[in-house]
């Protein structure tokens, strides 16, 4: 039955317990500004000016406008504040493209491997799911248009492959852009991480290349999706979706049907954080506290597990991602590291296709979340199982 | 196309503009106790107890108890804390139970004349709708059987049937439960605005009358759904389910899959409102408030109206419906409404099937959300709009 297949799909997801290293997903919440975050609400709430009656079904125009100043001035996004459409999260946005743009049988390619999350809702709108490998240069778009031809949907992560980390080359921005117009297909940019770089110029975002290079009577093919989730916290469940101009009335009108509205009480607080600049400030200090935690498990990793897992700096993103010792597997890896209270995971889970016979298993690791006390003790934790595990 | 439907389905309900008497839907914002609330919030951030990670996919554990302990006393429902569900609102308590329980071309029974938004998300479930007609007992369940006897799910209002007021009846609602029981189909309970009844004592809920006359080895069949958007105000988006035991973890791991959780910041608020007393109390000074409002309407009505629109008191709700004179036709009357500032809805708009020949129009006109000027205001304006209307 259709309601079984997504409760299975969320069994591992449905249980929450306290975070440990290096659980996937969780930001530094140590760093959240809770002052000032607590200054803003009683500020609304002194001024009258918290919005309590019905919500704009796209979002806070306050929070709309402050997101397409954002995103402009952070990623290249090319758009008017109509065309942000505030979601409950990346999961949500996902769900609902899912069932506004897609029917049953449609063709999706997704990366392989690749964010677990998106194959939920597109699995539970009755979407064909066409994995497309990934190599240095990200999606292998020729290998997409040998497979599927005629997907309606391509769901990428250019600026920082989930779960590998490659960022997408622009001929392949070129190649992936050009083929969705042929096609007519949409374009799923997850721009999930794309905050925190450590160095090097980050490549603009394929929805500012799209407009960009518009021929004229071009569509606009590109979806682009960002989250408040990694800057701020999954807690607020708020994220955002620039839309090409056509579908925003589309959207609107789908999202008041099913669930209505974003919430407008913390809407309204983020528009304020967003407009006077915090935010901005906010993901410079949490940037440089990333980079540093990084450095942090790369240290400790080096000393600790150098026989056991290599690990390989990444200029980007909140994980890296571990390579196990020739013929050590991964279920027994993450088996024997949960029993040492640390939580690690397995790459193999991530891919739709079995990597090819010789290929090394592989742990992901966030650091973001953890302070470098809980980094070390994790590390030390790993050296013990992976020493036991075969 | 699938999107499409859904799309259509929002037509109406994605532009928000401010409201007007006597827009539905639209509770005393002006009564909400901003003041208690801020300080709720401020003491949760200064006592650093606001949580920004991962939060349950069932909701906070903390709002969960409060509201099991509300409705045991306030609606008789017989429950858990674990069995309480956090939802964002009705709407999406009903594209869960959509997405979770019902398979394609599953019958489902809803009220005819019933709540449109129920409509929309069993639509696109691919569920087909069974419409069941309502008298002043609630709704037909003897037709409902011969409709369709092997029906999935039965969406009903037994407290105050949408939009037309009835309470179902105590034979009613046993027959409904056996009929459930027999046919193991689900029964949706919404108790959207349950809280206010003026007059009379309430019936306990549906959801308690199954488990008390539930006899051994009968498994419970009432999902009860209530909402804070009527109570406290829509901005929160937050609502909740109370399911049969064998539900709950099927329910979080299809939302920890789907959109993962409900905001945390303000469910922790809320479950401090609700558990130290200050929502029991708003309930109570709201109701007495919206006696008021029916009263003001009422009295309005009968000085202004007499001739053209004919209102009967009722003993609950946030709504009356007024009923046009013979031969007045209700699109007619909603565009003369329109046209003088004022928002009614057409009663047809709730039918599935057209009332039958000589029936009398009917516009229903929320006075919970409008203070006594805006009411008689909104009274005088429809007089001059029906004394054009034919």
């Amino acid at each position: 039955a259709r309601g079984a297949a997504l409760v299975a799909a969320g069994k591992d997801l449905g249980e929450t317990s306290e975070a440990r290293a290096f659980r996937l997903g969780v930001p530094a919440l140590d760093a959240f500004p809770a002052g000032l975050w607590a200054r803003l609400v009683a500020r609304r709430w002194r001024g009258g000016s918290v919005y309590l009656g019905e919500g704009h079904a796209a979002g806070d125009p306050a929070l709309r406008g402050a997101i397409a100043d954002y995103v402009a001035n952070a990623r290249g996004v090319r758009c008017s504040s109509r065309q942000v459409f505030v979601v409950n999260g990346t999961q949500h946005a996902i769900d609902l493209i899912s069932r506004v743009l897609l029917d049953r049988d449609d063709d999706v390619w997704v990366e392989d491997p690749g964010y677990l999350h998106v194959r939920i809702a597109l699995r539970d709108a009755g979407a064909r799911l066409i994995p497309v490998p990934v190599d240095s240069e990200g999606l292998d778009v020729a290998a997409g248009e040998r497979s599927s031809p005629r997907a309606r949907l391509a769901c990428v992560t250019p600026s920082h492959q989930f779960p590998l980390g490659a960022v997408m080359s622009a001929p392949r921005r070129l190649a992936l852009l050009s083929w969705a117009r042929r096609a007519k297909a949409w374009v799923l940019e997850d721009d999930y991480d794309s905050e925190f770089r450590y160095s090097g110029r980050p490549l603009p975002c394929l929805q500012g290349l799209d407009i960009e290079r518009r021929a004229p009577g071009d569509e606009p093919r590109v979806l682009y999706v960002g989250t408040f989730s990694k800057t701020l916290a999954p807690g607020f469940r708020l994220g955002y979706l620039i839309l090409p101009d056509g579908l925003v009335d589309i959207f609107r009108d789908a999202r008041a049907a099913l669930d209505r509205f974003a919430p407008t009480l913390e809407q309204g607080v983020l528009a304020d954080f967003i407009g006077e600049g915090h935010y901005a400030r906010h993901v410079r200090r949490v940037r440089a506290l990333y980079a540093e935690r990084q450095e942090t498990l790369l240290t400790a990793a080096m000393s600790e597990l150098s026989e056991l897992l290599t690990l390989a700096p990444d200029a980007a993103g909140l994980h890296l991602v571990g390579w196990l010792r020739p013929g050590v597997r991964e279920e027994h890896a993450v088996r024997a590291a949960e029993a040492e209270g640390v939580e690690v995971s397995p790459l193999s889970r991530y891919r739709l296709t079995p990597a090819e016979a010789p290929a090394l298993g592989g742990l992901l690791l966030n650091y973001a979340g953890f302070n470098d006390r809980a980094i070390r003790t994790g590390v030390r934790a790993l050296r013990r199982a992976l020493g036991r595990a075969k």
